[in-house]
């Protein structure tokens, strides 16, 4: 099974919207094959792992990392493929919360031992593939480039460009795996941004996401150029008028409705953009899993555009966080939380 | 020189005040002997490399990364040592600021043929070595121990304590090797710190300097009992009833005129602990080469403890920094940055 993670993290950031996933075929104690589930769209990891064995894998042992699917997604189910190579016993480490997923019941029903064995390493692994479906909403990352000394932008408001291209081509990366982009009033009406993935091949636009509150949208902004029709939370009524070209949701929508309302749109990510006013609602309620922190090299000195607007009153209540990494993007640091 | 320059990378963060020296002995087109400089107080990398040659290093060629030292430090003369081995030639990239080198001239009146074949990398590397020679003040690093969202304090002040037990041990580390360290007023009374070096094996202590300002010493103060004679730049006359146990220097001091002060009490690296009014000063007045962030996973939100204390009125006008480094200590980051 360690084996089949080493595998499985190989594949790590390369499969868009599905999580990394190894296997190991092993027979009279050799390994006779192994795969990995390259990228969205493409075989999984089990049916690379049959595909590549040097022996008929009839009577053979599959070690695979996540429950193998037994529903027809982008591929057919690897249950099947499973049961025709003659495999006799399934090792699976983590349990796929999809309810579509039920591939240990499949497979026992065709007269195979199957048995998870789970991890901490493969916990950790799939937690945040995973949370969606434990709690109803997207995934949720927020986005923020900031000064070395935690600044969103200058005094003045000014934040044109805080980090370099190589952190602003991240960015885009980053878009491109997400369903969902979301920014709030202040942003869409005074950065007039694009919401669009910039990247070699094109890329896939997340679909843009704006908590407008009372704000009014205008016939000229770019969010209308977006290849995907934009969803708007709004309490103005006024803004009904724009409803041939975006969804206009009246109502004083809480950050948890909107959430949910988001899930039952099967937008299972979203990336948050800001401003800050945004940012500070998602980390108050707690409805975040990672925090991307883009970390120039500029002292932004006194200024209010900061991640969290709210005062603390003691070192007990900070908000923790957990470090999971940190690269560096040309001058810049690229720092990855999740919600400790 | 690339490969005696590989050798001095090694060492890189060990060599305490001295700064790291890779040299390489060639005869007859074959590498004959190589040498580091592993410590403070251990042999130079010339002599390391003559002591560890196969054949005999008469008529052989040197390449050293910096200029062969010709005074009695804590070692001999390396110079010597050249010269008795009977080397033919020898290559240095950067010359030796310290006026008390002068290798190149004592080799070559030897009859050596000696010459200088500087580098873009062999600069960097000892660039902030010989700041101070150049500058006639001590080498500056700011330490500042954030938040994620960039502040020193929550709201009420409380910074204790904002980072885990590695970035602490870490400061001390970083204690060790200065040769003196600085904190204000507000520090010093409000949180009346050791400022002291506690390591394994005990470790050295830097000499405590305080820009007091009008403020008050105090009988009870930790300070006092620092190995090291602390040095006061006060306005407050007051103070100079604590003569006994510490320099009391009387008067209006500049940043510039305490930085020379310190230096020509032979202090060559200054480690400034802060708080906030201090390191604001050291960056507006561009007096200090390096910046050490210590980044811990949490976040603090609205406060007034910040790192620079001053606005910035256009993105021109940011404080710019290079980043150097990042490293993780435990659950924080350490992020070195050195003046751009």
């Amino acid at each position: 099974m360690k084996m089949a993670l080493d595998v499985a993290m190989m594949t790590k950031g390369q499969t868009g919207k599905n999580p990394p996933v190894g296997a190991v075929v092993v027979k009279d104690g050799s390994i006779i094959g192994m795969g990995a589930h390259f990228g969205y769209g493409q075989p999984h990891a089990e049916r690379q792992a049959l595909a590549s064995c040097s022996v008929d894998p009839s009577g053979a042992d599959i070690y695979v990392t996540l429950e193998p699917c037994s529903h027809h997604g982008k591929t057919p189910p690897c249950t099947d493929a499973i049961i025709e190579a003659g495999i006799r016993n399934v090792f699976y480490a983590e349990q796929d919360l999809n309810p579509k997923v039920s591939g240990h019941e499949v497979l026992a029903r065709a007269g195979l031992h199957v048995e998870c064995m789970p991890s901490d390493e493969t916990r950790a692994l799939y937690r945040e593939f995973f949370n969606h479906l434990e709690r109803g909403r997207p995934n949720i990352t927020l986005k923020c480039a900031v000064s070395a000394d935690g600044r969103l932008a200058l005094a003045d408001g000014t934040s044109r460009w805080i980090t370099g291209q190589a952190a602003r081509t991240d960015v885009h990366y980053e878009r491109n795996v997400h369903d969902a982009i979301l920014v709030g009033a202040h942003t869409l009406l005074g950065d007039d941004p694009l919401l669009t993935t910039r990247i070699e091949g094109g890329g896939r636009s997340p679909r843009p996401v704006v908590l407008l509150g009372s704000g009014a949208l205008r016939e000229d902004l770019e969010i209308f150029r977006h290849p995907k029709r934009p969803v708007i939370y709004t309490t103005n009524e006024d803004n009904l008028k724009y409803e041939d070209r975006c969804d206009v949701k009246i109502g004083d929508w809480s950050l948890e409705d909107v959430l949910r309302d988001l899930y039952e749109m099967k937008l299972t990510s979203l990336f948050v953009e800001g401003g800050a006013s945004v940012h500070t609602s998602f980390i108050k309620e707690g409805l975040y899993d990672r925090i991307f922190l883009y970390v120039a090299p500029k002292i932004f000195g006194e200024s209010t555009h900061s991640l969290f607007k709210e005062g603390i009153p003691s070192m007990d209540g900070a908000v923790q966080l957990e470090l999971v990494d940190v690269e560096k993007l040309g001058p810049d640091l690229k720092i990855t939380y999740r919600k400790a």
